[in-house]
């Protein structure tokens, strides 16, 4: 039985954006029914809950007993261990994890940074100063994968959760218009967006936390 | 055989600080020799090299005809198939590759935010408006590393590539005072420095690059 520890609540800007949207649709790629478990900012930093998540973030999975945290790492736990998640080929499950690694150490380092200006920062003296340089970065992340998906449906040829990582990091760029100057990429997007799962999970996703907010 | 490809230059402030670093660290660790294969800028947009490494970045690890990109992957696929880079208790190999994904994603994206301001913006207008909010996130992120721990002498319990991972997102606040002011983190970051194969492939490093610059 899988348990995913998500927030209780978000602010508004943040629904649809939450990292555990993320192995809410792994689970639902892979058939998987899970329960749910909600944390408030009480929680976060208790030695108990900082025993599972050393951040005091979310998500959390509990396979069984056993706690894993980072989204990164528990696709790659999903993936070892269900169907679906990532290609059968060692060759191209390898190229899935290298993609793993690239979408949140190569991009979302970038794309995050300057979603974090927009949403944080906007109204800061210095923030339009800033501006160009983030978006010169992660435009130029978005051109090399561009590139490499010219001929390929999905990172790794199959779908797997380099896509789940890849697909809510482009997301965090939403409103920018970023993406859309690149025609491969903004159709690998909504390619991914397209899929039952994602759907399904980012449903589940936006009713939790309207219920709450 | 593993072939490291790394560049052939860079400018001095980066010697001691190129992620090829962590491929060199992990394979002294392992007790592996390797080659040595050089790319400059003019190899860093070709095709060929993209279809190994689709950003133009370094580091490539080739193992055999194999290419591996993304510093992260390249250790998680040492750590899978050589001794002595992942604990071979089940559940402490997992915590490792947990440790492996909050170093490059948890960690690193400020770290880094803040070593690229004061690296390449640091004569700008906005720099110091900037400054004190990517200062507070890696200080938040030191802080909860830094109770993590206690009681831990590596993150995982024994050695393991996370920690060659996270040895090198802390090194790149060197000169900030910053881990200084978390003496368990502190004294963490000396004890994985003072590694043999740390000092050795650090040296390798450096030479390679300072025969260059």
């Amino acid at each position: 039985m899988y348990t995913l520890t998500t927030f209780r609540a978000v602010p508004s800007f943040a629904i649809g954006h939450v990292r555990e949207l993320r192995v809410r649709w792994a689970l639902e790629e892979a058939g998987l029914s899970y329960q749910v478990r909600t944390i408030g900012g009480e929680d976060q930093n208790t030695s108990r809950y900082r025993a599972q998540q050393p951040f005091g973030q979310v998500p959390v999975l509990h396979d069984g007993d056993f706690p894993i945290f980072e989204s990164g790492a528990i696709l790659l736990h999903l993936g070892s261990k269900e169907p679906g998640l990532l290609p059968t080929d060692p060759a191209a499950r390898e190229q899935a994890v290298m993609w793993m690694f690239a979408a949140l150490n190569s991009v979302e380092p970038h794309t995050g940074a300057l979603a974090e200006l927009i949403y944080f920062a906007a109204g800061e003296a210095w923030a339009a100063g800033a501006r160009p340089g983030l978006e010169d970065r992660s435009l130029k992340r978005l051109a090399s994968i561009d590139a490499w998906l010219s001929g390929r449906e999905y990172l790794a040829g199959t779908f797997s959760v380099a896509d789940i990582l890849m697909t809510t990091v482009l997301r965090q760029l939403d409103g920018t218009g970023m993406v859309e100057r690149f025609p491969t990429l903004a159709a690998y997007r909504q390619r991914c967006m397209a899929r039952p799962a994602f759907r399904k999970a980012l449903a589940d996703h936006v009713a939790h936390f309207s219920a709450t907010a």
